[in-house]
């Protein structure tokens, strides 16, 4: 009968009860937030101005997405010459479906595209670990659609036989496509806004993430048409401008920071998203889905 | 260089390519959306007044929570109690954190609770499976969190021994707690936003699911506060009120339908949710995740 009366605990010990963000102790971090907090400046890896794209949209709102290159070399290289190009300046978000994703491009679907672009095909949506060194931190926990799971250069992986393929998780950018066998130019962009749609995995290019500003896409209104697609009288949001960093001028380049995923760092942080046993969590789960261990990245501006 | 000065392909055909939902024939529908237009009406159970939530929020907007008292009796109980007394009149949303949680209650911490809650423990998160006949629809593909998942009465499952659990998928509605050996009264709750927090299964306990109006809850604003409580300078979004269907008048309450996991429906559902194969996939991922099979729901006012 004592918890009758009994008040609410203060919000600001239930915040650390439904997310703890503090360690038990310095030396040992008991949670993965800990982890990152404490880890060296040797665990974090700064990304090239190349690999970073920047949207400005409606309100002056900032996203900076981190291109794969090493993944998706040919939409890639697309999506850096559209943005040469200054392509998406004036395009617009035209679909937000709820655990789903939010998709921009050019609404208008008249826009030609620059020359110059690469031609794309299925083989673009995985990568073949065959001919590649790579050092692969693994891991070591079931996954449903794939054979193995792991991460390498900051980046996470699915795995099966000799290929390898960045998965459908929250915040990860793919390339919209007409049915096979189109494949995309890199032109129509979506970013993934709910649970990790794997059934996407191999059937489409997948070319980075969104590393800073995914709120503003992910809090958007959801279209109310077919798909999430906004209808005639729904607003569009649209996209003022698209950079590659590299081509901002020095001082406005967004600096992102991605932890090494072969730092000592990131392995206890990994451990750690698998086995939560701290003051709040009770019953370590005993492993982690490749999407829910996301690679921690900081924005240094 | 034919793909040069190709135009993007029209909306309607990249939103069918993004997500199909049209079947490639009436009797065998290629598509999980077919099989959820076509199922029959005897693949639908209606949900009961007393187990939906209907809060009411700022703008009218209305959000829907089927409540599951198979897996947390205590705490459905409580809400019930709660939701008598009207006791979220007047309370608020205070967090929002992005790829996480939606939480509500009380902002002032002072409310006081109404007499006849039910005391919670830890034990109340976990279903004794040992000791009850429940048909259960398995799915066949690993899990990285239990060592079985499947389908019962409508509800996802995780499981583990002789015990089974609701696992923390998207819009599925958790019970706020302090730290252990706190449970929660049902007063705090939260739901899930973004990819699957599985780490808190077993953690906290699972009450139910939001069935209507999901996209108001994950499209509000992020919180800019730690773990995304809102600072005093954000407005918390309110609670107009919240009631039982079974406690409003007939002709206003929602009406739910849940497709039966026991049908051979959803059985077609699942087998196409882990194996997209139609115009538009080409590559089938053989296996689907637990909180990557949703099931069906729709609500029919």
């Amino acid at each position: 009968m004592r918890i009758m009366c009994r008040l609410l605990p203060l919000s600001l010990s239930l915040s650390i009860a439904l997310f703890p963000s503090a360690a038990s102790s310095a030396d040992t971090p008991a949670t993965p937030a800990a982890v990152v907090a404490q880890a060296p400046a040797s665990a974090w890896l700064p990304v090239p101005p190349e690999d970073l794209l920047v949207l400005r949209i409606r309100g002056g709102h900032r996203v900076v997405i981190q291109l794969a290159p090493a993944f998706a070399p040919r939409h890639v290289g697309n999506i850096r010459l559209l943005a040469a190009r200054h392509w998406w300046d004036g395009t617009s978000i035209n679909r937000v479906q709820d655990n789903y994703v939010v998709q921009w491009g050019d609404a208008t679907e008249k826009k030609p595209l620059p020359p110059g672009l690469s031609p794309t095909s299925a083989q673009d949506y995985v990568m073949d670990l065959t001919t590649r060194r790579m050092r692969i931190t693994p891991l070591p926990y079931a996954d449903p659609y794939a054979a193995a799971t792991g991460f390498s250069g900051g980046w996470p992986m699915a795995m099966d036989g000799g290929s390898a393929w960045l998965p459908h998780c929250y915040a990860y950018v793919g390339v919209g496509r007409n049915v096979s066998p189109d494949a995309g130019t890199g032109a129509e962009l979506y970013a993934v806004i709910g649970q990790a749609p794997r059934q996407l995995d191999r059937n489409i290019a997948v070319v980075g993430r969104v590393v800073d500003g995914m709120s503003v896409l992910s809090s958007l209104p959801r279209g109310t048409g077919d798909l999430g697609f906004y209808t005639a009288k729904e607003r569009k949001t649209p996209i003022l401008s698209a950079r590659l960093a590299s081509e901002m001028p020095t001082a406005t380049r967004p600096r992102i920071e991605v932890m090494d995923t072969a730092s000592d760092s990131f392995a206890r942080y990994l451990r750690l998203r698998a086995n939560r046993k701290d003051d709040f969590y009770d019953r370590p789960a005993g492993g982690v889905d490749i999407c829910n261990a996301p690679v921690p990245i900081r924005a240094r501006n």
